[in-house]
């Protein structure tokens, strides 16, 4: 039998876990597989993808991560920044198979367009709880889309957010972010709308800065640099594709950059300015160090999130569980071989065909 | 909505349009791409893929596939020889995600079990068109497992075929064959297992071999060198993993050697012995140019088949096709987003959820 999970089946795992309680289990397995992070166990391959200009500029992606001797998951995610305007459609859409690593059969196929926010959110949940200023109450989001609203869910559930300061270059999307927020959270803040000319200012008046922007590229960045607090903590989490950059390059520069994927990171995210030499502890390293990583608190942090398979995998597990445990989800014969497995045409019949014959 | 085609939706399709009208579709499809082949349209990447020795070797591989601004096509592959004899499951085992190369939406989900011999199947016919001696009668089959069956059947459908000699390790797996072949043919044809020691003899007697074994990559040839009539075509399906080889050196050497995928055939193919420069044309090559074909099958020709992610493609378009034209499948709403795409919790309820609510 192969599970489905569609977006219904999410919505009864959400319904009956409860947002906050989801996003702590994520940031929690996260945490935890990162801290016996063993690389002989978990393997991720570097992802690829088709990119194309036409229509308009799309990408479609694949991102695969195997625990050994158990699954395999591959996400496949297309991120296509003019899908809201054109199609109605969210930008960043996905889904995970997960397969059984000792005989290749598929195990489930789930949605992963809520999945990919959520273990996105748990990433920089644990980054933040790592390097954040520890009375952290005041963030600065740049880009308001799909992102914002779990990178604002998952700050708040590490750190005392009182107040954000938002900017979207389309006004419309900053100010329709405050009721796509999870209700326990917009009635826990303040949340106030920034023009451009006053993000310099605002930058020197937060405790930590969360980048999620659909900037094209090679674009200029969107972040101005200005000056802050010495302990500042970023979650760049929109760079994730060769030239797409979202921090002034003198603040990269200056900051510890901690990468998700070293190798990715390099490739398409913050890091592309940085030589390998240059780069900060991963987050794997700091989760198996936290006392590094309260040293490097003191000063500014970057914590680059391309994205990484591991996170991807886990997310597809902690949804099958639940699916699991309450029972939803759709199961399929899928694959219901004949009874030789030498016999490819040998395929079986629906019960009603070999009544009717 | 994601169409999922299990193996009841194609056994539906089979029932419908017949193996062999499928398999001569399936022919012509792709020889009408490979004709046409125009680069810029479609793009290939190298296939992917985890490799695992524990509990038994194994591998899970992902080979996409893009029609510019049209589809996407991933094929994940599991091949574990061990499969039939520990878990009753074919070797190779696997499912296609179509994706709407515009937006990223997933819109079918297939099992490419059947489909993966279908369609390497229909390349061999292909091959076989266009190079074997237009009066070959007698092939020699060296492995006799779910492979044969379709490169078998494919063959036949191009070729007078009347005897067939085969051999596998396994004797039972040999004996077998004939019970999984379709009707029409095992009624056309004779059939003669052979022991090891009467390969050489047989190569000498036979128009056309084809090569589809388990065998473990490192092992010795299972195919020995001998003579045989000049104008003989191999068709070389097994070998798929740097180190696995089939066909004796000399013979590789001697023949002129037919790639599927150029980049793919030098890693893991035959073609792993040779040079780029001592390739032959590629099948796409061929295909747009007969006349070529026809003198270069006057000697030794050897069809290269790694299996092309291109091939993938085209079979799961073909399923889907006919499970729409004649309305089998599963509909499921994968992907059925909140109205506001901005929004990654506003997850749509069950209808019944928002009754009850």
């Amino acid at each position: 039998m192969t599970k489905l999970l569609d977006t219904r089946a999410l919505h009864a795992i959400v319904e009956d876990v409860g947002l906050d309680q989801l996003m702590d289990e994520m940031t929690e397995r996260l945490r935890r597989v990162l801290a016996e992070f063993d690389s002989e166990a978990i393997s991720t391959i570097p992802r690829g993808g088709f990119s194309y200009e036409k229509p308009d500029f799309g990408l479609l992606e694949w991102m695969p991560s195997m625990e050994r001797g158990r699954r395999v998951a591959i996400k496949t995610v297309g991120y296509h920044p003019s899908n809201p305007s054109t199609h109605g459609l969210p930008s960043v859409m996905s889904t995970t198979t997960l397969h059984d690593a000792t005989n290749g059969r598929l195990l489930a196929l789930t949605d992963s367009t809520f999945l990919t926010a959520l273990r996105t959110g748990a990433a920089s949940a644990l980054a933040t709880k790592l390097l954040a200023p520890r009375d952290a109450s005041v963030i600065l989001m740049i880009g308001c889309g799909a992102q914002a609203v779990s990178q604002l869910h998952a700050i708040a559930r590490v750190r005392p957010i009182e107040a954000v300061m938002v900017f979207d270059i389309d006004e419309r999307v900053a100010n329709s972010l405050a009721h796509r927020l999870p209700a326990s959270l917009r009635e826990r803040i303040s949340l106030l709308a920034l023009t451009e000319d006053q993000l310099p200012e605002a930058i020197g008046n937060v405790d930590i800065i969360c980048t999620a922007t659909s900037i094209e590229p090679g674009a200029e960045r969107v972040m101005p640099d200005a000056p802050h607090r010495d302990d500042l903590h970023v979650n760049a989490v929109g760079a994730d594709f060769p030239g797409k950059l979202e921090l002034p390059d003198a603040m990269v520069h200056r900051g510890t950059l901690v990468p998700d994927d070293i190798e990715q990171c390099l490739v398409e995210g913050e890091a592309q300015r940085l030589d390998r030499c240059d780069l900060g502890p991963s987050l794997v390293e700091l989760s198996q160090d936290p006392e590094r990583a309260a040293q490097l608190a003191a000063g500014l942090t970057i914590f680059d999130s391309t994205g990484w398979a591991v996170e991807d995998r886990i997310a597809a597990e902690l949804a099958l569980d639940h699916a699991t445990r309450i029972g939803v989800g759709i199961d399929v014969e899928l694959q219901d071989f004949g009874a030789d497995p030498f016999d490819p045409y040998g395929l079986r019949s629906t019960p009603d065909r070999k009544l009717g014959s």
